[in-house]
């Protein structure tokens, strides 16, 4: 299994939302591994994307400011590229419940012109999507799998699995060689920590730094599964590597699952500081709460051999040690 | 069962698409039930809108050509209305793969302003939608129930699939009264005989009627099953006249699945002329064919007490009729 690694010496990858959390640790690798990396981010206030985040590596990549929803662009920018890992996205859903036109032009129409890109200039390509778990909505059994219906409950869930589905029919129809990863909860250093509208990880751990009260809805046993940012890199790695992902959607998840209680205390121990209370549900919140909701990555560690490898309280202890560290890169 | 025939008696609706095929005949129903009809339709050449299809009701129901792309005129025209049946659509797969933003701008974008328009304008607004066993793709088994998971394999699939899960969305986050109808292959009157870009009902039936030669790729073994359009008008009436539908997905369905190639040797018997054709798959077609599908109608027959009554041969016998008869209308 270390073979996969070896095929990025020299690969020109194309990295779109290569500025923010998820995208920049994984341009990082890249580029550790030998590859020619293009970034391609907008930089939009709040959404993630950070100059920051590639600090040390600036001369070692190629960074290309323009907007996914520019067709002309993206078409320009897949010519000649082995690989793209198509992060690009907003990921917020409250902020797609407030803006549901833009969370569409960015998450669904962005991705038709990305595919539409690569069919008419560079149909060998091998795309990896970043999908997510918010595709499910409320489970219906748990673990997740692959076979669960998809009945998202947020306009983000909704444009999330449009984009992912596109991937997939212009695999079907026109044999572009695409994947899709469905996400869960990502944590790790260079995550967004300025505001809440992102997942609850990221706030947790500023409110934690800052010796701040972390507020948990109702009694706070709802679990949820976590992974790791480098685990994630690394399933990205691995399908944008194997030809048996062509096609294929698959999970991630995390290790055990942990109440976002228990999360929390964990947060707050290993930060040294911080503290947690419990608060009554807000009406407009619970209405749209999914209860538990963790993944089963088994289909991803049959077919790519990944699992999920750090372990939470080593993970949590990293990013918390980032995130302190350069706190005002962050958190202004 | 009849209250809900009662409950249209001076209602205001709102149809979008009424000028097309299933709206057309939604129309001319609600109209009769004494509703106060107003059908929005933006007649696009080759989507189905024709204004002969209201021949007869002109003086009684108001026609707005406007379209649902156009949020401004949406706001206007919802309000003050009791009830929405959103018809309004690009139906051809084929023309979405062609045209894909085309078909993501009225399929998917569209939905999302009509909810917008609903949420600010008259929140109390029941909306009934007309979804697509498309969203559903390849069928992992049968009948396709909506447990089923959505996996379409074309563009209009992918989109008509976000147009449904808005609607949902917006049930679940702002009380909206919607429900979708995933509707299977419907057949009938006023139906689009121009192209064969819409389905082949339509096409077969034309053909017939010209004394041409009905081609069918392969055996012609692939099962279908077919909903006549007074049996899918009914299935909007009850949904939108039952509070037990919102928030509900319900597939209608057919009565017997039938092959292809038994329906085209019918529709050649009942309209006496045409004939049928075995033909080798063309390679492009065969790379998105589904193989068998047909739908379970428990679901909506449970809740709402609807199952498809039109026996197939009667329901094609009208077709014929009303197609030979207004051949001029509908075929240049």
């Amino acid at each position: 299994m270390v073979d996969y690694l070896h095929s990025y010496d020299s690969c020109k990858a194309l990295v779109t939302g290569g500025l923010g959390f998820i995208g920049s640790n994984l341009a990082r690798r890249l580029v550790d591994l030998g590859a020619q990396v293009t970034i391609v981010d907008s930089l939009i206030p709040d959404y993630g994307g950070n100059l920051f985040n590639i600090a040390g590596y600036e001369d070692r990549l190629r960074v290309n400011i323009a907007d996914v929803r520019d067709p002309y662009s993206m078409r320009a920018l897949v010519k000649g590229q082995d690989v793209l890992f198509n992060l690009a996205g907003q990921v917020s859903h409250m902020d797609s419940m407030i803006e549901p036109f833009t969370d569409l032009e960015i998450n669904a129409r962005s991705q038709l012109s990305i595919l539409e890109a690569c069919r008419y200039e560079n149909p060998s390509i091998r795309i990896v999507y970043a999908g997510t778990r918010q595709q499910y909505g409320k489970p219906r059994y748990l673990p997740l799998d692959e076979d669960h219906i998809q009945a998202p409950t947020d306009v983000n869930g909704v444009n999330k699995m449009a984009g992912e589905w596109f991937h997939m029919v212009y695999h079907t129809a026109y044999g572009l060689r695409t994947t899709s990863l469905r996400l869960t909860n990502t944590y790790g250093p260079r995550q967004l920590i300025k505001h809440n509208r992102q997942g609850f990880i990221g706030w947790f751990v500023r409110l934690a730094i800052e010796g701040k009260t972390i507020q948990l809805y109702g009694d706070g046993q709802q679990l949820r599964d976590l992974t790791y940012v480098d685990d994630v890199v690394d399933a990205f790695l691995r399908a944008g590597a194997n030809n048996a992902a062509c096609g294929e959607v698959f999970n991630l998840g995390g290790q055990t699952p942990i109440s976002l209680l228990e999360l929390a205390k964990l947060i707050v121990h290993i930060a040294g500081r911080g503290d947690v209370e419990l608060v009554p549900w807000p009406e407009e919140r619970k209405k749209i709460d999914i209860g538990d909701v963790y993944s089963s990555y088994a289909h991803i560690q049959t077919v790519l051999g990944w699992t999920p490898t750090t372990p939470l309280v080593d993970g949590l202890a990293r990013m918390i040690t980032y995130c302190s560290e350069h706190y005002d890169r962050y958190a202004v």
